[in-house]
């Protein structure tokens, strides 16, 4: 089984090269995965893990959030939630557009970069702020990333872009670029993973259940699967959803009789 | 070409029954479409037939929204934007665990019907507000359906409990139930359709947009398609969202040579 | 009594200059009064003059905001609900703050003018929206009053600037300016009252009663006052909110008298 | 000068007993002050003080603040901005209704204590969580406190109900009650000091100039004062908002001598 998105990018590519070994199932795909693992979960530990490093204030702040998938639309949300003015970047248009219609200014990087007070990569992506980002950069930025590898922000970069390099605090570091001080927080690491302690267990325990009974029904139907990418079966999900609505004391509706056969209907209601 | 949800359930339903007779694109499936439509659109057009027919003040009004597809996520996210206060009931688990989630109260309608001031359906089904809602009302709540045909709503319980019933203004009739006052907006049509003037045209474009280039698609590969629901293809749907950016005078990023190797390889970076 | 905002104004003038001539209780200095009418109910109905004449998607566009009192806090928080990115212009430092600290951005107007999809005055002052700033503006932007008079916008600029005028729909006349279109909503006056249906009955009825109650309390006590502005009593204001709240249905806690001893010592504790 | 809401009411009533024995300048009561360290500042941080404390998510829980003030306010707006469903509690009408417009529920603390995953008190009065609160807590309830004193949670009468009582973590003690579990967190004493950094530097440097600028003011008007609760110098409050602005980069509009001559009037307009 595979946890992170860019995890299943990996295997699809491994997939296509047949260097797959063996079948998959792509717990990352489970609903209740990415929903609220990588959207809730993502969101709160990595404002979390900004606030411990810099003790920053978010309301009124402009902060970029690179990429708008489960993550970004996580993150997104939460800094909004604190009171700062976002700006999305994209490079899918789909997403683009959906971060416009969520209220969101959309903007190329290279424009993002110039007015903001924070940027945040949560896109799997390599150099998403490069050097001629940092270039550009205002006074007191700060840089972050809570997507996949240290591979977002282009490190390397801005090291030889820098006139001086200090440790501030635990996981801040200040580079001075033309005399514009630039704070990177934790080395470019996954932000809420470094500086706090990675997601609540309110959500890890559904990405936990999905996994477990993920291995569970690959052992059971190892004879009939071939080596490919698997989703996670629809009821292995919808069962962790109603474990955790149970345990939340939450009760939901069911359909009566009348409705399961309105809804197989195409013969009523035209 | 097929335009709503309900009705792609409907065509699903059919080519299970081998009524179906000839390929279809399900445009409702575009991402350009249902977010945009069904959220969007469904969701402003909705508060405004609700406004115009009644001139109710949203703001610290409990509202309860059936149903958190698109449509319901959008109507549910209006509602709130203006000031109610939601609850949301479903018979999804993952739908409703999603709701609450996003800060809304989930409950079965029994118990949401009791403390409700407006009632709003989208679900698609039938009969989602019943007869043993009713009877647990509060006086002078509204009782609306934004879903798809006016089944959602048990009209003829209604009447039939009622001792009166009269027509107050355009689209707001007025129910008697044990001396309780119910309202009910549109005959239970759909709201926004029926007392506003339905979705914006800058919504609409994009779903016709779907709607012209799917067919053209459906034309050009007739040869090669079997009769089944197809998604629309994601080259139109990504089309759409970069026509509608370009519109809007709004720029995205692209992916470097450098990044469209990366996301390609799944060696580097581990 | 005196109801607006903009009416106070012009009787501390009336006071200044000796032209006022008996006492008088600003009613709109009361909670009950901008809080929920001005914030509240000139919010929800400005939005709805706006999508009624124009049916313009609100989420998505880019919204400005001239002047961030009650009446633009109202009017900022629906339009950000309803999924618009806003912008807000004010020549109040402190209420500037307060918007960017509400999460939007602040420019000058001359900036604001130059971005917007949709223009809204709220300021009760004049010429806030003038010459210099349609000049700016780029095609297809909107522009409305919900302040007090049409002084707000100067329209006869716009009248000597236009190469052309027509009128498209109510309350909708289209300007071309160097081949730019600009849309006036309801010549400049209030675009609530003239487009949708004024407040709503649950607004105002608080408003009315801050309004009845004061008179009554004018004639009680009239041999005690002299000539100025006075506010409305805390008593008036508070007994309005308890029987709001009441007629909603509404329990809240009151003060133990070991909780009444503690707030009026101030020696225990420290 | 003083700072807290609370030492203000203490001053008042020391002013009513004749204790005060020198004029005071209540810099809380600036705009600059309360709006942005009590609102955003009491916020932030109380919500990073629950975080760092208990790993806690705050997506979809039921969360109570109790008090509707400045900090009520920023904290239930944040509480809100992180995914949680608000209740809030209160005793003053014109306070409570305030908070069911902005879309919260109201109910007094007796029925909200039932239904709570989380209760903050933010009031500055004694023992808002008593007794009988504790009787009806759900299992697994946090409680603390970010008002003034560890005053507002009867801690007593937790300790004397409670059949064992554990530190789990710094911060986090485990009573048991009956069988339910009820979490206190940093002793009842302000969770943003305790547990957090206390306020960001970016709130807290407009407290000290109001502090430092008013205690320049009655130095410099010291013969002139006599002995009150004075509030901040309107002109010491702007003064601040401009300089913060300056500092953030953000320019505002100014009055034209046309747009201050109309303001000043009485006769045009009307």
């Amino acid at each position: 089984t595979e946890e992170t998105t860019t995890g299943v990018i990996r295997l699809e590519s491994m997939l296509a090269d047949g260097a797959l070994a063996y079948p998959v199932i792509a717990v990352n795909e489970a609903d209740t995965k990415h929903m609220f693992d990588n959207r809730y979960g993502t969101g709160q530990s990595t404002v979390d893990g900004l606030i411990r490093a810099t003790n920053f204030l978010v309301a009124g702040k402009r902060a970029v959030v690179a990429g708008y998938g489960w993550c970004g639309k996580g993150l997104a949300s939460r800094l909004h939630g604190l009171g700062a003015n976002l700006i999305v970047t994209e490079i899918d248009p789909t997403r683009a557009l959906e971060a416009v219609m969520d209220g969101y200014l959309v903007m190329p990087m290279s424009e993002a970069a110039k007015v903001a007070d924070l940027i945040i990569t949560v896109t799997g992506d390599l150099n998403v702020i490069d050097g001629r980002h940092f270039e550009v950069m205002k006074d007191g930025v700060i840089v972050a990333n809570s997507g996949h590898f240290n591979d977002e922000i282009n490190i390397p970069a801005l090291e030889q872009m820098s006139d001086s390099r200090r440790t501030l605090r635990d996981f801040v570091e200040e580079f001075v670029v033309d005399g514009r001080k630039i704070y990177l927080l934790a080395e470019g690491r996954l932000l809420n993973l470094s500086a706090a302690e990675g997601h609540p267990a309110a959500v890890m325990d559904m990405s936990f259940a999905n996994q477990a009974l993920s291995v569970e029904y690959l052992q059971r139907n190892r004879d009939g699967l071939t080596v490919k990418v698997y989703v996670v079966p629809e009821d292995i999900d919808k069962e962790i959803a109603s474990l955790k609505l149970a345990s939340m004391g939450i009760e939901i509706d069911t359909l009566t009789p009348e409705q399961e056969r309105y809804l197989k209907s195409w013969q009523t209601g035209t």
